[in-house]
């Protein structure tokens, strides 16, 4: 293996995108069979100017505390990229002599480092190009689960499962409470809250995701018959719940982001006023946002090391003289729980997008099946022991 | 001391409420000087209707990890009372040989707990009544703070801290992120925010509290020159921010709660929306609601202890034959931070409001004074170890 090294992070971060980045390194520094190690200073941003820091000595002890740091350590960036933008990276990165390229990032990113590798092949530049998976999402293909997701999902779990403590020990006060999970197109967060539903509250909150059509009198019907059972009302929706015609509820009211997708976060407000306007029930909504992606003292244990490994099995997929490969996460044992770390070829997972298997909800009960429960509960085992000082955690930036 | 007791948990719950129950458990078993103990199902609710479940032989293991759990393990309840109600209670009181009467909440539970005293003089019924203090709002005046104030504040920073990594790491993005925290009429939980500006993430939040008029025009300004100096911007506002005519931000669309109260939770929306339609930025917002007042991992040591000694000190007071006051904290130490338990009249505390005091703020910097932060710090300090299972924790219901 000769050459540098080049490390981006893309897309939003998540509470374990850095542990990712640390697994690259640490194999990197344990095999001692790189040249220099560059991280892209806020991901594609960098990529396009040639604003790398150097990674190569990094302490230890650094590297340690990047683990339990949310946000994207070496930062980050979302733009649409042409191919001369394309072009312009690789000529970057020829100039720094970098010879492996590791993409942390979803399936946007994973298209663009498919991109990255094609354009340096057509511009005759051997590159080495490995996508370590992330999103909180899980809507990447071809592996178990994406690293993030866990840590994400016991986020919400937890934040449904304290909330329904609350509001079960207020029933009869007519409120209804609504939680808005990430998933633009994929219910997996929603669906996760599921799991809040199993110990002493005793009410599976009613979930909705994107891929059951949202039928505004349904929700109300569900949200009246949860209400006179229990006293008291929970639904858990997805940011990016549609009705039957596809669109985004209040779509005409949402604004675009910057690569012009509808920008998400809100519908749990609309659904709030929805139930106080249409109920004798009062409406309330609880929006995590972003710092469901972030909320690093939620992390589990479990994500927080899939993501480390997986960083490392990239880094040992190039020094194998794989390109152009994904890691994948399969899952080889059920009890215990274990994964394998593969790969599978970029082409097959970049831009594609793996929605909740529509066999895994019930659409009637608004929850979700015993095979999915048995699929996430893995993925949210065990805490990490985030450094604490004056009652805050102690976070690592570089 | 001849008679039985009677707990009730009023209003919105707290992470902290049932170490108050419990300390008054504890201290009741521990001095072996009450008769039976019972607890008011639903507050109110149950004192209305004569609904005790009896407490006198819970298990030490079930107070312990009650005070590991969220929510008012009584039940709680929110309504307006009439005189009658009040005549009510005192003699479903005096039918269960009721002599001692706790009341865990805040200052409209104050007011209840103060009505049922004079109440019960009226009635000629000796009953011996102790209000201990409850609200994530810190509200309550005569008490250093409330029980309650410490977690939910641990929360708001936390989440502030996390959010301001994440957005850090994407600078340029364009966005705008608000996060709204409780506080009808006082700023206390947004200006604890401040202290998740003192680590490495180095930007501290622009916070806006109900008590300095909010002005549209300067608030826009503020977002701008914060996001044209760190690539991002990050504003903390109260739910209950009011213009310089003392109305609530977009007034005439907020709906009433039970007991007539505007019900406020959204004006992060409403100023998300403010700032993609009036600067090049796109606002988006956070809303943690009920979370913040139930997010049990966040609790800090500090205030789980003085919830529970709250407890402890005010069935002292009835053993020592006080009656018509409440539980009052008295910061006795800066350093190291101690307080003592001491009582005022309920009479002093009962409907009246403590905002947040305006010299500690700062309205051209949108930043709070080193006092505040040495009043607060101490609060939030130390963690609880939630026992979990299965990647969640485990609760405890009664």
């Amino acid at each position: 293996m000769k050459g540098n090294c080049l490390i981006a992070q893309s897309g939003g971060p998540t509470a374990v995108i850095n542990n990712s980045l640390c697994g690259i390194l640490k194999q990197a520094m344990h095999t001692q069979k790189a040249g220099k190690i560059f991280g892209a200073k806020r991901g594609i941003y960098g990529m396009l100017h040639g604003e790398y820091a150097n990674l190569t000595h990094l302490p230890s002890t650094v590297l340690d505390r990047l683990r339990c740091s949310p946000g994207a350590a070496l930062g980050s960036w979302r733009c649409k990229l042409s191919q001369a933008d394309v072009v312009r990276m690789v000529e970057h990165m020829r100039s720094a002599e970098i010879r492996f390229f590791f993409y942390i990032g979803g399936n946007g990113s994973m298209q663009v480092a498919r991109m990255i590798e094609q354009t340096a092949k057509e511009m005759g530049y051997g590159l080495t190009v490995i996508g370590i998976p992330k999103t909180v999402d899980n809507d990447l293909c071809l592996t178990d689960h994406a690293p993030g997701f866990g840590s994400a999902a016991k986020f919400i779990a937890t934040c449904v499962l304290d909330i329904a403590m609350d509001i079960r020990s207020l029933p009869g006060s007519k409120r209804v409470t609504i939680v808005e999970t990430m998933g633009r197109n994929a219910g997996w967060l929603a669906a996760a809250s599921a799991l809040s539903g199993e110990g002493d509250t005793d009410m599976p909150p009613l979930i909705y995701i994107p891929e059951a059509p949202f039928r505004t009198d349904r929700f109300l019907e569900d949200i009246q018959s949860q209400y006179d059972r229990y006293g008291c009302a929970l639904a858990v929706v997805s940011e990016g719940i549609r009705d039957e015609a596809g669109r985004l509820l209040a779509e005409d009211s949402i604004a675009k982001d910057p690569v012009g997708r509808p920008q998400l976060g809100g519908v749990s407000a609309y659904l709030a006023r929805l139930v106080s306007g249409n109920t004798g029930l009062q409406g309330r909504n609880v929006l995590p946002g972003i710092w469901q992606r972030s909320g690093m003292l939620f992390s589990s244990r479990v994500d927080v090391d899939e993501a480390y490994q997986a960083g490392k099995a990239g880094f040992q997929l190039a020094l194998e003289g794989r390109s152009g490969v994904m890691v994948s996460l399969r899952r080889i044992g059920k009890n215990p729980y274990t994964v394998a770390y593969e790969h599978v070829p970029l082409s097959e997972v970049a831009g594609r997008e793996r929605t909740f298997p529509v066999e895994w909800y019930d659409s009637r009960s608004r929850s979700v099946s015993q095979a999915f429960r048995e699929y996430v509960a893995p993925l949210i085992q065990g805490e990490v022991l985030v450094p604490m000082n004056n009652g805050l955690p102690v976070y690592q930036t570089i």
